[in-house]
């Protein structure tokens, strides 16, 4: 189980405006724009050639993302690393003593299997685990 | 010019012990290690199929990681992006209204020609832009 960097998440309160700057400045391009209602979201995928980059803004203060905004100020928010076997991913990290945030898969804002582990375990790095094909 | 993403980079007080974590509970491979005195880092590279995670420990306190370490913590430090052509990639940014870090690109910690976009660009998300082969 190799793992494949899927993408990287931004938080932003204004993930439009930058799309737009990724855009016009490195020739980046949206591929999806989508409100998750349940994790108070609107998002952003723009194409970064094999992975992506994902912009999040909260519908609202008080959801996650608004919170972090609140907390952190905008900017990098997670990356995620995407395996053939979600259920054989979490196990083997589970074995290596790695704090789980989900220990069981839940369903992401791309429609596939996802879970995160805690930053703790990852020196700082907040990691989402992405069930995908393997490359 | 579309850019791929061709590293995230995280900043860690123990590059080794992150990178140990990474291997054993995500099957990532370590591929290059290095210490790059003049920037004041020790330098831990893993594949991640298509990118890498660039880890890096600051050799002291009173480096640039160092006193990013201090003052924000350990964690996603900055992403990087890569580009067939960095002067053209640069005239763009600056074209397109983008504070530059680097006017002119210096040389990276893999030997490549790199310049960094100012976070309040792209919001609060630290950018490098890396000149490397297109996909």
């Amino acid at each position: 189980m190799a793992g494949r960097l899927d993408h990287v998440n931004i938080a932003a309160p204004d993930a439009g405006g930058l799309a737009r700057k990724l855009t016009e400045a490195l020739g980046m391009e949206v591929v999806k724009e989508t409100v998750v209602e349940e994790q108070g979201v609107k998002v952003i995928v723009l194409d970064a050639g094999g992975s992506h980059l994902e912009i999040t803004e909260p519908l609202g203060p008080d959801t996650p993302v608004g919170r972090f905004l609140s907390k952190k100020g905008p900017g990098l928010h997670h990356i995620a690393i995407s395996v053939p076997d979600i259920e054989a991913a979490l196990a083997k990290m589970k074995a290596a003593g790695i704090a789980l945030i989900d220990e069981t898969p839940k369903i992401g804002a791309m429609g596939n299997r996802i879970a995160f582990a805690h930053p703790k375990s990852f020196g700082g790095v907040l990691i989402e685990i992405v069930e995908g094909e393997a490359d």
